[in-house]
Parts: structure tokens; C-alpha cells; sequence
């Protein structure tokens, strides 16, 4: 059976950016060290066309399993990037011309666009709702599972409708002080702790949303 | 070397008590999930005076590492209790006749009050700041480490000072929602993971506040 899962890096206290986000500094302040954990793992930097990197570590370990898990992305308008509005289509993504998903990639937004078909991944715009991107990134999937892949406020919207089956935190080992909460408007909930694994790097916990 | 330690139970979406404390629910709505953890643990139980209980678990392990480090304790005047302004001397605290700790604690208070010997613990009133307050726990705890027992407030006064150098943080399996947050007014920081220990109901994350 096919799951919704999230994967998603988050500051001890709780913030998956950080304040003041820019074009050039989309994560906002500090916020690219919420993902310092994973930049130099062999197991991101292939998906992201980048040579070497560590590997077997369990941080390595977990970056591949969540890679394999995935058979269809779904983001936010503001993840895909190029502003907010009518569509301007010379924005192609912030990932060049292979984007790291090498799946299928459903963007909810509220402006339409025709599929966009880069190399190994498709984007479709979803401007029906959560509940039709997430049907066709089901049937998209291949039997593999959904990722949500962010913002927070997508993530919100799924784990309100109760939708969301298992969400994995990485928790940074840093404080931002500021930015944007992973857990605006959620809860109060109860979750189950599926798995917990340890790194010097980061802190990986797997929960079951509990509904 | 006496340490200024911290062991906490947040809330996976930040919060150390829940929304709308009273005087019947001073961790407010929800609030006492944090600690569901460690009810059940004959580590917890013992200290407060309640027979029974679990052990030879992690959850175990990791309460009597905690007890056994702290020869001193500081506290805010919530945590004593009380209500605000000055002394109602009849009130001594909200843990009977012999409270849980058995060490001397030190309570941050602008309002002064004598010394209260209690039953294997005694309380010294602080009016003049978290240095002094430290100071004193330091030359009480006999070699052992000082522990921040809370609120949020001084724990957030302890880390903007520098003060702080390790803190462990019990991150239950719970969204709360709202309430007091651990981590308000203090940060940008880093941390250095010392040690992260898994368990089905909570999960230990230890760290050193980098400075």
C-alpha cells in the first residue's frame, strides 16, 4: 500500500527555515544548516549531479532508504520557486535541467501550467487541492510511496486532513531563533515513534501520525 | 569540574507545557503527556515517594543518570509555586512533605524569604540573579553537577548568558500546539550532539551548547 510520507531537516527548535528568506537565500538565514547534514553524502550528491561524498554512515544510510522510498514527489508552489502569480514559464525549478527527484513531481499552486517534462522527472501543476495532488501522485507512484516534500505550510495542510501517514524529522543540532515553524496551526496530536537513529550530525526520527 | 546541566521534556513541536496552565494543571492543557515517559519508571517514582514502577529500561537508565548527577538544584519561582508577588510563607512547594529532590535547590525569586528545610531537601530563596544563584548551587552540590530544573524562562536566561553547557532534551511524541516554548528569545545557536538514546516513548537527545 502506497504511503504519504514526509521527510523533512528541522532546527531543535523547530524551524525548517530560517528568517528572512531572499531569492538568493531561499531557506532564509542559517537555514542552509539545517540541511549540513546531508550535503556531503555521496547519497545526495549523485541525485544532485555532484561526484564523491561520504558514505556508509547511517546518515548516508538513511538519505538512500528515503530516496528509494519515494515514487512520486508533491511540493508547494514557493519549493518549485518563481515568485507567486500567473506563472512566468521561463522558470524552469531551482535544480537545472535534471532535477534530483527522478520521479514524477506534482506542484500545487493556484495558476495553471501545462506538465513541465525535464530529464528523469516531470512536474505537473495541481491547482484542484491537496487531496487530487495527492490521488494522482498515487497513481503516478508506481506502488512506491508519496513524499511530501514541502514547504511547511503544505505539510500543515496534509497533516490537518489527517492524510499524512509517517513523517520522519531530522533534527538539526542548532537553534535558528527565527523563521518558519514546521508546526504552525498542527496539534494538538499524538505521533508514534517508529524509529530512532542516531548520528553526530543530525538526530533521525520516524513517526506514525497517530490519528 | 561542576557542570550547569539542563534535562528537559519538549514536545516535538517545541513546547515544555501546554496552553492555559491553572493551579489544577500548571503544565496546562495536554501538558502532562511530556512527562508520560516517566511516570511508570521506578527512577521517577522513588524520589517522589510511589512504590512500583518499571526499570532496567533505557527510559530507566537515563532518569537515574539524571538524579544521580545533580548535587544542586536552580529553579524559577513558577516551578516552586505559589502564585506571584510576595511570600505567602504557608505554601512549600507543591511536592508534600519531602520533595523529590534531596539536594539543595535554589529558587530565583525577587521576593526574599528564608531558608526552608524540608525533608532531605532544602530550599534558598535567590533575589539577587542567575549568577549568584549559581554560584551558590555550585558551592552546594559537592563536586556533583547543578541542574536547571526550569521553567522555560530560566533556561532561556541560563543559555543567552553562555551559561548552560549541556542540556538534554526529552522530546516526547507529541504535537502540543501551543503553550510555553522551550527555545523563545534565545538563539541563533549551536549545539554538539553528545549522545542520542532511543526508546519507544521518547527519545534523549543529550548536547553540549557550543559557545
Amino acid at each position: 500500500m502506497t504511503e504519504l510520507t514526509c521527510d523533512i531537516s528541522m532546527s531543535l527548535d523547530g524551524f525548517v527555515a530560517g528568517p528572512d528568506p531572499t531569492l538568493e537565500q531561499p531557506l532564509g538565514e542559517g537555514g542552509d544548516r539545517l540541511h549540513q547534514w546531508a550535503y556531503d553524502l555521496e547519497t545526495w550528491r549523485e541525485p544532485h549531479g555532484l561526484s564523491g561524498g561520504t558514505s556508509g554512515n547511517p546518515d548516508a544510510e538513511i538519505m538512500a532508504e528515503t530516496v528509494a522510498r519515494a515514487g512520486a514527489t508533491i511540493m508547494g508552489r514557493r519549493m518549485f520557486g518563481g515568485g507567486d502569480g500567473p506563472w512566468d514559464e521561463s522558470w524552469r525549478g531551482w535544480w537545472g535541467e535534471e532535477p534530483p527527484f527522478h520521479h514524477p513531481v506534482f506542484v500545487l499552486t493556484h495558476h495553471p501550467r501545462e506538465p513541465l517534462a525535464m530529464e528523469g522527472t516531470t512536474f505537473t501543476f495541481v491547482t484542484d487541492g491537496i487531496e487530487s495532488a495527492l490521488e494522482q501522485a498515487r497513481a503516478a507512484a508506481a506502488g512506491r510511496d508519496v513524499a511530501v516534500g514541502g514547504g511547511a505550510e503544505i505539510i500543515q495542510q496534509y497533516l490537518r486532513a489527517g492524510l499524512l501517514d509517517e513523517l520522519q524529522v531530522h533534527v538539526a543540532p542548532i537553534l535558528l531563533g527565527g523563521g518558519t515553524r514546521l508546526f504552525d496551526g498542527v496539534g494538538p496530536a499524538s505521533l508514534e515513534i517508529v524509529r530512532t537513529v542516531e548520528s553526530p550530525a543530525v538526530t533521525h526520527i520516524r513517526y506514525r501520525v497517530v490519528r
